[in-house]
């Protein structure tokens, strides 16, 4: 995990690019995106450097599940939103762009925010079979 | 947080509906979706009831964060996928659908997977420090 290449996020936990903090704690690190799908998007990063959510340590992890509901209220406050989203990209393929793990919580403001396209498949029960009895079997282990 | 209205996750979580279960502990279950948008297409929840990410305890929120860097492997595994998303929305006009807290991590498979659409504004600075001083000042006292 510290074999991850540096960021500008980096830079941003340092203080040497400044940014618009909304929260900072031991692990964890909320600052305002400075290209906002609706003014109030804000970015909630591990200080902890990693590439993708799969690569977090348990604690970074934690410690940002922790603060998501606290920053969504701050958020809600003081935009006025009553809907957001929030969302965390792994890969290029996944429309990550900055390769530091981060969480956009978003606000739904008319048509402003994140837009999704939602096309469902449907569920093959023999593959889901397979696919559950796989991930269970790989969680056991970790 | 009690106050919210039963959903079918609940039922999920006391297993009067069955799932095709990934991992659970004392606070968090998780099962494949029904209408995955790629094959390995997870929910993650709380046990806890809330409709909304900022209805729910720092201990559930912090529950669930460790966990989806342990599921999202096992996803991984499992689906040979290299890239996903983690979504979570709050509110009918932020496209969520049951009004239970949940995580959807989704595989991103050739056209499979979140579609995004993203349109960035602009930060106005003005804008940006008056709505940051707000929320800094919400979460000193949360």
């Amino acid at each position: 995990m510290s074999n991850s290449p540096e960021t500008v996020f980096d830079k941003i936990i340092s203080g040497e690019i400044p940014c618009h903090k909304v929260y900072e704690d031991e692990k964890v690190l909320a600052f305002l995106d400075i290209g906002p799908l609706c003014p109030g998007h804000t970015l909630v990063i591990p200080k902890e450097r990693a590439r993708f959510l799969h690569e977090l340590s348990d604690s970074s992890a934690a410690a940002i599940g922790r603060v998501l509901p606290r920053i969504a209220r701050a958020m809600l406050k003081a935009t006025g939103a009553e809907s957001y989203n929030v969302l965390q990209n792994n890969g290029s393929a996944a429309n990550q762009a900055v390769f530091h793990v981060h969480f956009h919580i978003i606000p739904k403001i008319e048509d402003t925010g994140l837009g999704l396209k939602w096309r469902p498949l449907t569920l093959i029960p023999e593959e889901a079979q397979r696919l559950s009895e796989v991930m269970r079997a790989e969680l056991e282990q970790d």
